[in-house]
Formats: C-alpha cells, structure tokens, sequence
C-alpha cells in the first residue's frame, strides 16, 4: 500500500526541514555534525513524523500551526538518536542500519555515542525553541511528554528490559510492557503530542492516546512479523535475528497467526478511536491517521 | 578552603533530593535506575548545583523561590550523564570515578550508556514538569538554555573536539573553545539557569554570564593543574592521564605559573562582574558565587 499525498507531503516537509537544520549546522564539532546527519537522513519512512503533523492538523481543525514541523522533526532525531546507540557493539551490535553502514561503522563508536547524544538533545532543544510554538507552556508540555516517552519510564527502560532479555527469557506480558516502553512509547508521543501543539481538547487528547497505544504495539507486532518474514535485502538490516538470539518475540509466544490478527485488531481499535472525528472539518485529517495506521501493519520494511 | 554553610546547606538540600528521586523510581527497568543512582549519588562537590541555587536566589533578590532545586537536580543528572558517557570504553576508557569503579565497570557497558541517556531526558523532564517553575515560558526557557549547553555546540561537541585532539595536538586556542565547549557551557548554564529561574533583569543575567564564562574556563584551568600536580588517590582518578595521552592541555601550552595565574585573574574577573550586588539585600548571594568561584581554583580534587 501507499500512503496518501498529503502524508506524503508531510514526509517532505519534514525531510526537508531536517536537511535545512543540519545544513545550518556551523561551528568547530563538524564530524559531529556530519555523524548526526548521516544518521537521521538515513531514507527512514518518517512515520513518526508524519504522526506528530496529521495529528496536529486534527486537532488545529483541519490547518497546521506554524512550529508543527519542528516537534516533527525533533520526534525524528530523538528517534535517530536511539537506533544509534541501539546498534552499538555493546547494545544490539548491529552492523547495518535501513542497508546502509550503522553510525559507530561508517564513523567511529566514540563519534557514534556523541551523535545520538547530540541528537537526543537536539530533540528537546527543537521542541523548547519559540518557533515550535508561540506559547511556553504548550513547548514545556511537549518537552516533559517526550522526557517521559523517552527516559526510564519509556524508550530506554523498554532497551534496557530487552537487553536484559536476552539471558531472562521473558513471557508475553513482559514483552507487550517493554515494547510499549522500547517503541511505543515514542509512537505514543507523537501522536499525543501533535494533539499539544495544536492544543486539543481532552476528548481528542484521550482519543489520540488510544489510537496511538494500539497503533504502536500493532507496529512492534508488525516488525516482529517483518522480521520473521522478510529476508534481509528487503528488510535493511539482518533478518531472523530476534529468533537467532533466543529473544522472545510476539510471534514465537503468540504465533504466526495470532499474532497477525492481533495487530490487525489493535489497528481496528486504533481506527474507532478516532471515529467521532471521521466526517466534517477534519474528516482528511482522520483518513491521514487511518492510513498510517493501516500502513504500519502492512509495510513490507 | 571550605565553602559557607549556605553552599554546604544548597549542596546537601540537592543531594537529598536526588536521593529521593532515585528512591522514587520505580518500574520494571530497575537494573537502570540503579545504574542512574550509582552514577548520579557519587560523592559528587555539586558545585554546578550549588550555583543554580546561589544565582536563583541572587535573582530573587535573596529568596530561593520554589523549584529551583529541580533545576539544581537537572543539572547534576546533565553532569552525570556526561562522566558516565565520557568514561565508556570508546571514550576515555577510564575505569574509575571518584575514586570508585566507573559506571559501565560496576555494571555493564549497554547499562552504562542506557543509564547516560536517561539522565540526560530526566533532566529535560525535571526542567519541564510544572513543580521546576509555575511559568511554561521559565520552563521552556530553561529547556532551550540547557540544549544549548549540553548539544553540538555545547558539552558533545567539546568532546567530540577533546576526542579529535588524541590524533591532532590542538593550539592553545583551540584547547580554550573546546574546553569552553566541553566543560564551560554546563557551568555557564548551571549560573545562567538560576537567573532564568528568578527572572532575572538584563545586567544581572549579562552579569551571571561573565562570571560564569570565567569561572567555566578557570575550573577547566584548575583541572589541568590538579590532573600535573596530584597523586591518583587524591583525585579519585588516575592522575597524568592528559599528559600520559599527549593531549595539550592549558598547563601544557601556557606552562605551569601562567596557567595558575589566568586561573586567578579569571577568578577575579568573575568576582567583578559580580561587584554591583555586593552590598545590600542579596550580598549573602553574591558570598556565596564568589566562594564557589575561589573555591573552584582552591580544591585539591
């Protein structure tokens, strides 16, 4: 499947304004620069990106707010800073990132784990500038809820519990908790956080937390499924390699079948969330949000 | 020397409170939080935090207004991540801090760097939760003040800098932007922070910057003196190590005298920024910056 041209569009502008930050990047720590560009315009999908800017044209009814691009990007480069410093030797040890050399390969390990620092505060730095939004209090909210995606609570808590998988096999519920934590979490923000930006009421707030929780788990569903499925020239990276190490993934606790009607579920979820939103002023808003949805389970990388 | 009952009374309040946020913490990532905890309550001067609350109250005209220890707390986890990062195998190797096993020793690497990490977006998130400051523009402010100081052109890139000189011996130029990069931005915030804090007016926040500039320089100065002159026991380090890697550091460049005396004549420049609260309602305050700064060149670790 294809997303539709406004997603896609969205994607652009996105994929633009990050080239744009990191072309104005200046000053001395230029290999730095250039590790943390190579590491974010790396050909991703963008998905999360696109999240953030549907879901605050949502909850804008219908227009985007000037700064939404940012909080979209800045999504993007925390999340560039976590495949980073996932892929180290001493995380995941991963050679190869979307078929290109990961960051520690292409650079160094030490240029590497400053990257995805730089990027990781890059992130928040984006969100707290004046120009993601003109009210402080909107940018100190969508700070504090990506600090909480991404810290102990969420994204590396989720890594450190799926390290430690892999001398503790654990059993489904402990994989559901840490991949809402390792992935979802993000996933959940950036769709939350484009109901922030565009300050929402508590009705489409709730919504878009639903949506978005469905839509994050049936998404690691899928990669667990993609990763079963696919050999490695499509996927980007080593196939099989979950299974290879023993880790216990949705489909080998659930099994193959199962497992493809849960995420197609959850996605059903996710889409009735948003129902009360399907006609009207914002009803190509929903549609956007709908086939991300839809797309995230049916990707074939 | 010893610091005032005031600094020792700041620097006590901050460790108690970070005491109770690790004791806090709880969730399934728990191998973490202890990696946090062991990192952050180190035995630590926490001479950054101690100048957060001496500059807030300073700003508010000799009050500490509630929440600045957040920002004291936020400043110290920034730091915290720094040496826990900057210790990493790929890094500086080093195997010891503060005199006691370095973090990815007396756990594990992966731990190591997942524990840096989320002290870095506790301290986005301890800067953005609404008990640090009831303003979201302080907040957000704070935020991007910090991003600043801590992304490329702040803390990473420094190091990143540092890291280069192992195989490019640096001028003394260059030695001073990275050095101000790497280990003056943080302080530098650490002072301008309490002033965004207690909203300070435009001369005290240029005057917080001048102090804090110099004494950011004259710590990393002192540093240099401490790692040619001390014994390893003493430092809690291995001593020599700059001289040991070839790295030009300021005694190297400048020679031992003149690098103890810029140290001192930066001291004085940041007591003299200082010189218009010397009297009156908030002298206490201003004591306290100046003993920090005397303090910062005086210690013997």
């Amino acid at each position: 499947m294809t997303l539709p041209q406004s997603v896609r569009d969205d994607a652009a502008a996105v994929e633009a304004h990050l080239q744009t930050l990191f072309t104005e990047m200046s000053g001395p720590a230029d290999r730095l620069a250039a590790a943390m560009r190579y590491a974010t315009m790396n050909g991703g999908k963008r998905l999360r990106a696109c999240l953030v800017m549907a879901a605050g044209r949502l909850a804008g009814g219908g227009e985007a707010a000037a700064g939404l691009v940012e909080v979209a990007a800045a999504v993007e480069c925390l999340h560039a800073y976590s495949l980073i410093h996932d892929d180290l030797p001493a995380m995941d040890d991963s050679d190869t990132r979307r078929g290109n050399p990961a960051c520690h390969i292409a650079f160094d390990e030490a240029t590497a784990i400053l990257a995805g620092d730089a990027l990781q505060t890059l992130a928040f730095g984006l969100l707290a500038a004046p120009r993601a939004h003109a009210d402080g209090g909107v940018r100190a909210a969508l700070v504090a809820a990506l600090a909480g995606a991404a810290g102990i609570d969420g994204m590396a808590g989720g890594q450190m519990l799926d390290l430690e998988a892999e001398t503790r096999p654990m059993v489904l519920d402990e994989v559901r908790q840490m991949q809402a934590m390792k992935t979802g979490a993000l996933i959940q923000f950036a769709a939350v956080a484009g109901g922030i930006h565009g300050q929402a009421d508590k009705a489409m707030q709730a919504a878009l937390e639903r949506y978005s929780r469905d839509l994050g788990l049936a998404f690691q569903i899928a990669d667990d499924l993609l990763d079963y499925d696919s050999d490695s020239a499509t996927l980007g990276k080593p196939a099989g390699q979950d299974a290879d190490r023993g880790k216990a993934s949705f489909v080998v606790l659930m099994g193959l079948e199962p497992a493809r009607k849960a995420a197609s579920d959850l996605i059903t979820g996710a889409e009735a969330a948003l129902d009360p939103w399907a006609v009207g002023a914002v009803a190509d808003q929903t549609a956007a949000l709908v086939s991300i949805a839809r797309f995230a389970i049916e990707r074939r990388s």
